[in-house]
């Protein structure tokens, strides 16, 4: 798990792609992730680059929800 | 056109849906127009709401390709 640990508020991690297409798709992989798992990150979409955040809206901070959602994220990566 | 002009370097408008799904379509739905301008915009997506950005990266402001992106992606919203 090499997310960064944003104050104990947040993860985040950087995916990069060669173009915007590449990003975009990663971003419909991702999502049905947060569908499924019912735990929805933020996604910073640009070209060829994606910014995942996610942290726990109940309690404020990060919780196994995030980091389960993080692993997840990264095997579709 | 009621996006946001912030401080002439970028425009900005926030769409809001009632799901996570509705949003990420929204967000594909924008992506392909972005790919057909070869103009592409910063998009921020969460759940029930996406954050849109357009500038001029050569120009480092906005310009008409910026305003033009901008009305096609109003109109797939």
């Amino acid at each position: 798990m090499d997310w960064e640990n944003v104050n104990d508020e947040f993860l985040q991690k950087k995916f990069e792609f060669s173009n915007f297409v590449d990003a975009l798709d990663f971003v419909n992989r991702a999502g049905e992730i947060c569908e499924t798992q019912d735990h929805h990150a933020e996604f910073t979409l640009s070209w060829g680059q994606v910014i995942v955040k996610t942290w726990s809206h109940d309690v404020g901070g990060i919780t196994d929800r995030d980091t389960k959602l993080a692993d997840a994220i990264d095997k579709v990566y």
